[in-house]
């Protein structure tokens, strides 16, 4: 089932034609990186960036969407309220996010916690380990009990996110930071994947452990199949009340 | 300390004025019932209502407030956008919120939750039986396994929340329903407690347990006393780097 | 992959054979009534029950199983100490564990509890009402809103069990009580999941929904592959420390 | 209320009679040490040692405590079966439990947790900092985003243990680990909080930011008053059943 699951991979997609260092990592973009990784491990895969129409998110194609994964970082504030709310909406009917680095400042990301989502950051390029917390959870299969990052941007606490319903990774930063680095939640009939890797200018995409967890975390994420829920007035009890 | 909380009630206070069987339970407004309630367990109280300027919540009230209560229901829409996005800022900088019953619709517990929090819902005048699921919360001190309200409003799950932080009390109704009927949520430096009973035709808030589950959930909402956070760039390491 | 999985099913197997209102609903044994659902769902299994040598349950046993089902009542006493450290240690390696309604009080669900689990319970052939309150997680896929059992014996709150790491189903009974009815636990690598019906008097493992709960919540509790875990002395840092 | 607790402060108190290096930090015992900060902080303060008769932990003594203090290392094996299950006992009847350091591998807190509470470690004086991500939790009253520990024990994850029901603090170390080093429990009707520092060769008892945060974690633990829990058989329904 995992293997048919069909993927949506959103990417801003400005620094990759704007800033030749991050042109040099990703010549084709952030999302075409990520589409090549999870077309490998045997997802059905689309791109959609910013500045299609409707940022490549129409009703269509949400509509034939099991999961979308986000990446975005300069331009959050030029995603459309309409766009955003159609996405909200889509994961509370059951639509898997994966939402990745500097999506953590995203519209639908902080819609969906309900907090700021602020962090501390910088760029030093020093270097990052991430730690397995849960290791009988899904989205570290295949992974060791820590992986490193040469280099990357450093995400330091306090993070302002809900606490996740399961906490998977814990980042230790060069400089003297901790992350909560991987945090699954659970929103309606919908799942989110936060993962914290991913800087422009360094080629953590192109890493096999941070592919094995992105494609990890879009199999947990994929939507159950099961009656759509309902709300509202119900005039009639299920039981009939009596009098004691 | 607890007896030198600052509690502001809030109420959106339409029903009481219009609805004479509303009237007859609450003649003062719901506000000034569980301002009593609150003041009687030692509390310092002041009451704000949505017909107010700035719905009673200035600035200036709010700075002073270190717990707010919410109750609202035919009105939700008629909340400033700019009152919700003041007192959803001061949740996260740690002022508590206790949401009462039909306030799980309020434009700032929805913000705040990042869901619909939506619920099925029938007022036939049911039994409601609240049950304890987390005995030694400070939000059931004093109550027993149980309690039960004659007659209330059914409200029925799916509710459409996150997975509480914590989950103190799970609702029976005599139909065939259960709720998650007392809920609590840590967001940025705030706490939020959601706690069910409450439909305006119903003396619920007198009922002892109701109010000491009130109170207790007030004093679990306090603010916490550190200093304030910080976010953003931090371009210095606190270790020195080295290179290996 | 889940199809490929092997179950053991345990089972006490005394009151089939002793008691003939049981044996005229499971005549060959809860144990057969289950792994015949089971291997329908595609599973393969087996089965071991208390009065084999070992109870069934021997290291070769253990090591071929990847999700173990317990269901057991009025013998857990008779489980030996031995039995139980070794399926505990195997849960905590990653082996899942499926437990079955007064499975509860079996020596293996209280050791990983680490409380009571006590509860409270009446036999009277009421009806039970299952409440989806998780519906984006797998155990509930291809369940409605919520769910029916005729009659079944009641299982009430407080249920001293540590809160569910994922609360997914909640019990409305009858006489009035309520019961967290499925309920997901990480521990080490393990998956554990308590889900309560199956009174041994009634016919509700023959019940599709039930069935198909249980066939899902084996393939979640499946164990995930990667590294063994590693604990204790660690001389050498894996950064060089320096001086500040 | 706070004020007025009673703490028993329990130290396995080898240590400090057989290593001068210890005995020069804690020259009468790190329980005395406990004892003075607790007792500054305004609690009714006792201690109690394992080489006292009951290791100090009578019936009578724990029918008097509120919340007991566990600093055990290197004679676990020594606390008999017979005090741990007392203590268990206790703890779920609403006794809180505050577990220091190395008391993560002591009997009672390996039966409430279910794991094996196993983890890595290292010795060689390395710089501990700890990071509040829950800044609204009343055990980091006082503390800012993050205090230091100049020279601990190292404390490396995967940390076998349950999932905390609130995790209060990470800890960085300076030699490449990541820790969850405030964990916030939930068991019976007793709050449990394990807090990490405290290796016996250096002087973090001594630190206020640790005094405090052991001080704020007995308050958070403290008993909540309320009626006793009921179990077993309840052969009356609540509610008249009636026949649809």
């Amino acid at each position: 089932m995992s293997n048919s699951l069909r993927v949506t991979i959103w990417n801003e997609y400005r620094h990759e034609r704007s800033d030749p260092r991050v042109a040099a990592v990703y010549p084709d973009g952030i999302h075409v990186a990520l589409a090549n990784s999870l077309a490998a491990a045997g997802y059905t895969v689309r791109t959609a960036t910013l500045d299609e129409p409707e940022h490549g998110l129409t009703e269509a194609v949400l509509a034939e969407t099991d999961v979308l994964t986000w990446w975005g970082h300069m331009a959050h504030g030029e995603v459309s309220d309409e766009i955003v709310a159609r996405v909200h909406q889509r994961v509370l009917e059951g639509m898997g996010l994966v939402v990745l680095h500097s999506g953590h400042f995203s519209k639908i990301f902080k819609r969906l916690m309900g907090t700021t989502c602020d962090l501390k950051w910088r760029e030093i390029g020093e270097r990052e380990r991430l730690w397995v917390v849960a290791p009988g959870h899904p989205i570290v299969e295949g992974i060791g009990e820590y992986f490193e990052i040469p280099q990357e941007e450093m995400y330091g606490e306090f993070f302002d996110i809900p606490a996740p319903d399961e906490l998977v990774l814990v980042s230790w930063f060069q400089g003297g930071e901790v992350f909560r680095s991987g945090c699954c939640y659970h929103r309606g009939q919908g799942k989110i994947f936060y993962f914290r890797p991913g800087h422009e200018t360094y080629p953590s995409y192109h890493q096999p452990e941070v592919q094995r967890i992105i494609a990890n975390g879009v199999r947990w994420a994929a939507p159950v199949e099961r009656p759509s829920l309902a709300f509202g007035h119900r005039p009639e009890p299920i039981e009939e009340l009596i009098e004691l």
